[in-house]
């Protein structure tokens, strides 16, 4: 029912016994993996969720500008790879903080979903009430301030994934009703 | 501001130079990574995504009964990890398609999502109309069978995410609405 991905793969050795990887299907499977040549273990590779917040105080709304590639000099959400052993709401807490040293209350369910097949990422957003005027620039971020609805500098956004969760957030806030969205982007984000 | 997960390791060589690894906290980060100690690439290991469907028809919802385990021979909704190339919606049609035979009509945004870090992994459930009774036992099910409401096995289920799943649907089903549930379990589940 899917199409292949075209992710590459990167697998070259086991990571259980260090003997070279061979791609092929499985028994009872119907997708190519990474077998090993000497002890079969099959290495899956599985999609990865990015987590972050859309602070506001006010009607404002937090942005970082990107103190690293992809999008060095852009502006983004505080956002950022999900960790083992972290819940969804965690790892965008914990985003938040690293990036912007600020401190937010988590505003349940989840706000924006956004499916990016072609990368293998999901990208997942909480809208997030920030405490105080208390931020500052992390040590990936080059500065941080907070925009008015109409101030997003939406032509230098650094991924269509933030673009989407913004436009999301200004349309509900201004029908003053929010709904969780989930959309998929089909087409390369930065 | 995350405890540390009990996740093992279970990294020991690198899978791009087949070299040992050595866990240790690399610069610039503040966790514990799979380290490469010939060609210093370093392995992440993030939580996966178990993506799924309430499969339901009418008053009744669609149950597959585990023919694999864990949880063999208990009722669960269909459900199994996404795959790098696909979105949330076509891994939970293509779970269903594969454990019950079933085509179904997705209901947009994602219904219940059920974080459980201390195994590293999200559980995503849509709901689902069911075209039609053309549904079967996949080759991981033992049976399919469509349950009132008050049919649910709750005692012989095989998940708590999917306990929580079921609970969510019958309870908005209940009251006429249906809006996006995130929970966090904090205990073992299965």
């Amino acid at each position: 029912m899917t199409e292949p991905h075209s992710l590459t793969p990167t697998i070259k050795f086991c990571s259980q016994c260090g003997s070279a990887i061979e791609y092929r299907i499985p028994p009872d499977d119907s997708r190519l993996r990474a077998v090993c040549t000497v002890c079969a273990t099959v290495h899956y590779d599985n999609p990865k969720c990015v987590v972050g917040t859309i602070p506001f105080l006010g009607d404002k709304i937090l942005l970082c500008k990107r103190a690293i590639e992809p999008g060095y000099g852009m502006w983004t959400l505080p956002a950022g790879f999900m960790e083992c052993g972290e819940s969804l709401a965690q790892g965008a807490a914990r985003e938040t903080f690293e990036e912007a040293c600020a401190t937010v209350d988590l505003i349940e369910p989840v706000y924006s979903l956004v499916d990016i097949p072609h990368i293998g990422q999901i990208h997942i957003f909480f809208r997030a009430q920030l405490r105080d005027h208390d931020f500052a620039a992390g040590h990936e971020t080059l500065a941080v301030a907070l925009f008015a609805h109409d101030e997003i500098p939406w032509q230098e956004l650094a991924f269509n994934s933030v673009r989407v969760a913004l436009q999301s957030f200004i349309a509900d806030a201004t029908r003053g009703e929010f709904n969780t969205h989930h959309h998929v982007r089909t087409l390369t984000v930065s």
